[in-house]
């Protein structure tokens, strides 16, 4: 079942492997059948150069595994928690990227210095909270999930495709699996950019908001012009 | 038409790719035909790898656009202020390179630390004041080439072949679209140099005004010695 | 003698180049073989580009030749006192790679900062004191070894395996060859992060205690649901 | 003439962009033939991929021009100034690598952090001083080399084979070309991690005499024993 889709979602992690991503196993992207409510998953620790579609996880929106003989990514509850809460998601990438890796860390929000940011994502991309004991020691990949949702407020979660986990690392997310790839990369990008920025200049701040609006919106925005469409 | 000119736009356009200077479809290039005033560009977010010479698009200096099938780069109206405003101006480039960019987002300009910057731009690379709102929100695209020439003044284009946009990013130019994607990639090492130096000793100064000058004189002076020429 | 031993050794150095973390000569993998006592090592200074399965040189744990053409690597005396002090060890791995090594030059442990960390080390990874000018002077190599040994006192080994070498660099270790490359490639990319989290926030801190033992025992715990085991 | 020592050349220029530490036509290998007293020197300004044994340009130590249909590299004079002042040298490399580079246009020498430093130089690798207004602008190239000759005063340029020239960049030596290379090589890395070592912590210190000495001793003394020999 979902042959499509499993082949998206392997295909999507080889990227993030071809994108630099990912050292050995570390990262995984799922996607969504909004029909049926399956989400297709990396299966956990398995190496990227023996992947292929058919090892792919489906799973249902408890975490029940419907098809695959492999388990799936203990990050699963996780990307679960973006799914149900966000209908809109129908991607989602966890890597753990060393600039994007290095700002969840330090736990500090990546700033929004520039159009390349403005570009992708409409504001400074957040930071959760670290977790409390408690909720490390009870469902703690499920609880990482609530504590993004928690963070995400009412914000869209479209506006600003990607998020960080204190202590821990980068989520992006997107309309499908490659969209999702997409973000994961200029994420790390410019979480890059943001700190050098700060290295040559301590005291630097955002981009002035009409800026970033601009930018935001010439690409994504009703009246969109960049790109052929 | 300009069929020889469409080939030049096309390679200088992977060659940024080539050099490592863009993720994606961060940059163009473009090329002025002065006889007839058209400029040869790159087409909006299409991906470097499938472009052809025949998906170059070729407009007049008003933005006009004179042959191609697809929308021409969005900055065409920056890299058209360029042309009108420097008639020494054969080629630009804009990219999103990190280093160059980063400045650009500190809104901070390049200091001529040393002779490789010394041996391609005769003094600091300036980077622009921020853009207002209004100028922003009207003709965005142009006003950028506008704040551009306005922080060029009366110095030499030619002499200083690239600048930093504040909050945006670099542009490059040259007599010719290879030049100026050769000064992009110088700009961005310098640009990568220059933050080291800054990290190795907070306090560092530009060389000294003379030492700038014969390294400069010695490649572009009217008593050249380097190269074979 | 050993020949299993000698291939895996063989491919473990080779291994060390294609991740990156040896210039030239720089780095050296052992194993021993416990049944006898027996230790495999890369010859001293030959080229990775011409190291062959019977170059390996064979020693015992007092550090005699028993087998092979060349000098053995001469760091073997450092990799005997580990492989005396800890019967868990069965791999080590020595590297001159760039953060973690820049990290042993600055005499400064590697902060548990997130969960990258706690995924393989249990814990900040040490750093020796300087040797004394005795030790130096004496008998430098097995002395580096017994600092390394004073270092991690009554700690697991298997638990933290690595540690940086006060002015000199990394050493990593693990139940074989594979797993000691392994850790040292883990052990640089998490330098790397450390260096960046702290140059985005000079004051930060550790993650909380009880996510380090989470995400250590969710991979290497006698409850681990990490992988498909 | 001197066909054996063209080939040399040509393959160490060659192996400097194999290496990664030159852009463009930034830098340049010679080697002397003690003899005659003539120099094996790269052409000024011609792109690598272009380059073959015949190109290369033979000089005496006056600078001129013995063979060649090509001009001798721009920085020849100070080639020969090093030749003529130590007579040990064999090969010399001059480059833009990034990292020493930087520490050049900082004006700051290389602090001897480690082992990794200690392996390939007997100390600190110094910075010459500014040229002064009348050094530029008389026999600039020629001063440079003296200033160097100068920084190096009554030391054996072959324990610390390589020096920066303030404002400007790196030059290395070695017994012969393909070693001067190596040593290049070695001190972009030792650049770069003692940029990171001051990064990690600001007030770090050289690694103590005794243990520098040790280790310099170990690969080059009388009684070396680090290789096969």
């Amino acid at each position: 079942m979902l042959e499509v889709l499993k082949k998206a979602v392997c295909k999507a992690n080889l990227d993030l492997v071809a994108h630099g991503l990912v050292l050995f196993t570390w990262g995984n992207v799922s996607a969504i059948h909004r029909e049926t409510g399956y989400v297709v998953i990396k299966p956990s620790g398995v190496s990227y150069d023996k992947i292929k579609p058919e090892d792919m996880v489906v799973v249902d929106l408890d975490g029940h595994v419907i098809e695959g003989d492999l388990r799936p990514s203990s990050d699963t509850p996780t990307h679960l928690e973006l799914y149900k809460a966000c209908p809109a998601i129908g991607g989602v990438v966890h890597t753990h990227s060393t600039y994007a890796t290095s700002f969840a860390q330090a736990g500090v929000p990546i700033t929004a210095y520039g159009t390349t940011h403005a570009d992708y994502f409409h504001g400074d991309i957040p930071c959760t909270r670290r977790l409390t004991r408690q909720e490390v020691e009870g469902e703690y990949e499920k609880n990482t999930g609530l504590v993004m949702t928690e963070t995400l407020g009412k914000r869209d979660p479209m506006e600003i495709p990607a998020m960080l986990v204190a202590s821990h690392g980068p989520f992006a997310w997107g309309k499908d699996a490659d969209e999702a790839v997409y973000h994961a990369v200029v994420l790390e990008e410019i979480a890059r950019m943001a700190l050098l920025t700060e290295s040559i200049r301590p005291e630097a701040r955002s981009a002035d908001a009409y800026l970033l609006d601009k930018h935001y919106q010439r690409k994504h925005g009703k009246n969109a012009y960049y790109g052929q469409k």
